[in-house]
């Protein structure tokens, strides 16, 4: 497929995400592109990581929703916004209605992590808790978007967001260049698609011999399958994960396009591949990661991919952890 | 005083660190300037953290030593070089000469954290430990300084030391600017009193109306006696403090002049306000801080100083703690 000509049928393009990029730029930390010379010598390959546990609210999820909070109208601001979210994307939407003012509703996941319960509320929205089994969220949002007139604020099927979270991508490219690195690959988590299909967006665009990975969760590696298969596949019921952040049933209607057309693939990694890389970010990094936001870097240090004397840019997309989580990964 | 007419006499000016970053702007990562919208609220002003634990080799120091090595002779660098430390000038050093090719020497205490000897030993360095209650470390860096010609990185009392751990300061400066924040204070720790000597002549220079404070554990106070003083004054041995890398004898020769005449005060914090920091940035920041790289935020949690709807600046400096201390920190 020509990407000059097919990318026109997709939800984002490049210059939305550079657009995204002005539009959010003083509001967004610009998190930093780190290296660790004891990291690359574990890894047997050049890992650059880019720590958006950093990001306010402590996760990409802010870009997006800034993206997209900061384009409504006044009448929207004022009938505020719901989202739904296991924790992230909650925390972010949360706090960046609280800086715009704007008044905000989370649907979450009763048996999401506390603290991102927690923190969405310290944020002052009003949070609303579902049982993961057996309610629908989307319906719970419609609902409350029907009352009140809110503006429902996807985690990631929508152009804005996912332009938000590509701009992750366009600093990668950015900071690597101004270190003098060639990108060989880089890796992001996927759960909806939307972070990784905002940051191949940018990469292919500005990079394209460089090559963008999925990563993903054991149990919950509806992309990987989708990839192969070439249409959306489904996750089996009954699965769990230390990777809260990762629980999708299947691949989002928008981010899947881009997704199957820009991926060169996506690696699925296990639990204990990924309480190792929270322990390699803690004693490499200094970094607090959440499991989800380490799978990237547990890709790499489990092989997925033959890196040797290779330069790979990985996302830690995010750092809301419950502290008996994290102690258990620095203990293993 | 006349600080115009009288800062002729200190070892550093704000030119000496303006060069200093120049030379080692491409080495080292320009650690982001961080704000968290919860830690605010629990210390009821405005905080801007300087994450040098995300520096290169986990601390502030790898600043001064790369700045210091930059500048040696290639016969210099032949003979190597050869530095004494508690911990992370030992762990920058190190990795400084490792990356340059030089080969290095580093006299350790043997109750150093376990990391941190372990990291000098894994930058390729030869490590000499010694009894910090018995032995004398200035002697044992001269004795191998004779015998191998290797030149002495002393930890601080040099001015390429001091001017590169300055340009922490300059950066303060620089992102606090571009936050649109005016900075009423700026804290850094001080153990031979280097990094906030570098930091006060940098910002007293370019916004003389912030006040610059050092921050300092119990038990290891010289600094906060001596500028009371007027005169350099020692601890009283048998001290203990969980900051391992706060512990001198005595204020620095060259940094104390700077200090007196530059600080506002000292900042005196005990074991249990530092651990208490430690988990706010934890559970706020997602860092992993070390207790000397945590005082300066213990002093503003705990209100040593009176900030309300003030906004300061605190240097988190280094990140290299054992686990267990970690962990025993996030469990207070």
């Amino acid at each position: 497929m020509n990407s000059a000509t097919s990318s026109a049928a997709f939800a984002v393009t490049l210059g939305d995400v550079q657009q995204a990029h002005e539009r959010i730029r003083s509001h967004i930390v610009r998190t930093p592109l780190l290296e660790s010379a004891s990291l690359n010598e574990l890894a047997g390959a050049r890992i650059l990581v880019k720590a958006e546990s950093l990001q306010q609210a402590g996760a990409f999820k802010f870009r997006g929703a800034v993206n997209r909070l900061l384009q409504l109208s006044d009448a929207q601001k004022r009938a505020g916004v719901v989202a739904f979210s296991s924790g992230n994307h909650a925390l972010a939407t949360s706090l960046v209605a609280r800086k715009l003012g704007i008044p905000a509703s989370i649907i979450m996941p009763a048996d999401a992590p506390r603290a991102k319960i927690e923190g969405a509320r310290a944020n002052g929205a009003e949070v609303v808790l579902y049982d993961r089994q057996k309610d629908d969220r989307e319906a719970i949002g419609a609902e409350i978007a029907g009352r009140t007139g809110a503006v429902i604020v996807p985690p990631y099927d929508d152009p804005d967001i996912m332009a938000g979270q590509g701009t992750v991508g366009l600093e990668i490219i950015e900071q690597a260049r101004d270190m003098g690195a060639t990108l060989d690959a880089v890796i992001a988590a996927s759960s909806g698609g939307g972070l990784v299909a905002g940051v191949a967006t940018a990469v292919k665009s500005l990079s394209p011999s460089t090559a963008v990975y999925a990563g993903e969760p054991e149990g919950f590696d509806e992309l990987a399958r989708s990839l192969a298969s070439g249409q959306p596949e489904s996750n089996a019921p009954g699965a769990t994960s230390i990777c809260d952040a990762l629980q999708v049933v299947r691949p989002g209607k928008l981010t899947f396009p881009i997704n199957l057309h820009l991926l060169a693939g996506s690696l699925v990694v296990s639990d204990d591949d990924v309480r190792r890389a929270m322990k390699a970010a803690y004693q490499h990094l200094r970094l607090v990661v959440e499991p989800g936001g380490a799978v990237p870097l547990a890709a790499v240090l489990a092989r997925k991919l033959d890196l040797a004397d290779k330069t790979v840019a990985v996302v830690l997309s995010g750092g809301n952890v419950d502290t008996s989580v994290f102690i258990e990964a620095l203990n293993a």
